[in-house]
């Protein structure tokens, strides 16, 4: 794949405005994320302070965003991103099998809510996973996990579902869920995750579950996960007002850069990152 | 007048976002500056980058703008502030002879372009205006110059050509002006300002003129002018991350909070400023 001048990780408000603005800098840009965008922003009720946008609904918002990408020829590539590497001189993001390649990369994939799982941050690449589109061919014909943070999940696990033996599917919410039959639900509190006797175990109050490989599907990576030797604050990636982290070539905006976690204040982020990654690129 | 929670000092991107997200926080705000919004956003040809309007003009955003403070019940107050004092307590601002009060203040008026007069900032106060609405009254009968900056400043002119004997006009920028016959106009680059013998003087290549007092009519006035005691970097307030100023209690947002000069960063901002006035204010 063609190396880009900048890969935007996140398709919420900041991940948007830094895309606009960096096309319109004419720089070559890679959008990773949902297509469906930000489901923070698709399931918020009401907006009301978004200048110029007097109240819209996340979902009407949403749809304007989308147009506003359309307008100006940007896709959104559907990919997630497992890690980013520093290289030298660009950058490669592991996107499953696949490695991407950008010059500079700018992380807007919003903010974890909670802390990792028990024992998930050692098992990253060792059994635990974060893409089902990406891992999926690692466990044909074998049996997996699925920790679904949010309902759009579900859809992985369904997936998987075609390409595993066996799909063991922990909802991190309720309501009920839209399974193919072949997923078995567990409704139990995933309290960790480990490893014993050669295969991969989910440890619930319900009891612990041995599988060949689990996959961990939030809407975002804790951003220390994502790329090694970020400086973070606590959930967040250290930045200065030019949204600039301690990598230089990366930066970061929205939720990922610190509260307070608004769409406006995200977008106006996304549009400075932009800028500092361009004059970056020099 | 009623002391009120939050004074918003500017109605570009920034100020109005705080006087948006600060009316939704149920705090009692001051919106002050000019109802047709800041000169800079509705002479913008065409916006690209504020995601959400795909390619809208300055002017049909400024509109837009406009219609969200309506649909709020937001009002402009149309005063030119020129000094911000802390009181301990609150905070007073001048404006003109009348003095208003506030808990916190979001300074949000746009950055000043280019350097003060020669002698500009020695006389403040004493000779040298900034508010026509203000101050015309010390000048009833009198002869009184007028640095215009932008073409909206004629009509602050041809007003206090209605107070003043005379009215000499001095236009700091190319093009037709449209001012009453009785005010005199004259095409001489200003290069300075300082007094003599009981007189203020302005220095133009063209020679000198005595008046009794001196209107230097910008869209913006130097912050640290505008704030005794604030920290400033260049022609900008020093904000942190926060948008929070050395002065506990005065915030800033926008361009007069630094680079980038772009709308949806100057929203975000303001979005930000009023969370953290709403938070200070406890």
């Amino acid at each position: 794949m063609e190396r880009v001048d900048i890969a935007i990780i996140g398709t919420g408000p900041a991940g948007i405005s830094a895309a606009i603005t960096a096309t319109i800098r004419n720089k070559k840009i890679l959008l990773l994320g949902r297509k469906e965008l930000s489901s923070k922003v698709s399931r918020a009720q009401e907006i009301r302070n978004y200048p110029g946008f007097p109240a819209i609904s996340g979902e009407e918002l949403a749809r304007k965003f989308n147009e506003h990408l359309e307008a100006m020829g940007i896709e959104i590539t559907e990919k997630r991103v497992a890690a980013v590497y520093a290289m030298g001189d660009y950058f490669a993001l592991q996107a499953g099998e696949e490695m991407l390649e950008a010059r500079a990369v700018i992380l807007a994939g919003g903010v974890v809510q909670g802390k990792p799982l028990d024992g998930e941050e050692e098992m990253v690449g060792r059994g635990v996973s974060y893409c089902a589109t990406c891992d999926a061919p690692l466990y044909r014909g074998k049996t997996v996990a699925v920790v679904g943070y949010n309902p759009r999940e579900e859809a992985e696990a369904a997936f998987l579902s075609e390409v595993c033996a066996k799909v063991v599917y922990f909802p991190v919410y309720d309501g009920e869920t839209g399974l193919p039959d072949s997923v078995e639900v567990i409704r139990a509190k995933v309290t960790g995750v480990g490893q014993a006797d050669g295969k991969r175990i989910v440890h619930t109050d319900g009891g612990d579950y041995a599988v060949d490989g689990i996959f961990v599907l939030r809407e975002a990576v804790a951003p220390g996960q994502l790329v090694p030797g970020l400086q973070t604050e606590g959930p967040h990636v250290a930045v200065n007002r030019q949204m600039e982290t301690n990598i230089p070539g990366v930066f970061a905006c929205g939720d990922i850069a610190g509260t307070p976690y608004q769409y406006i204040k995200a977008a106006g982020e996304g549009n400075v990152a932009a800028l500092s990654a361009v004059k970056w690129l020099g």
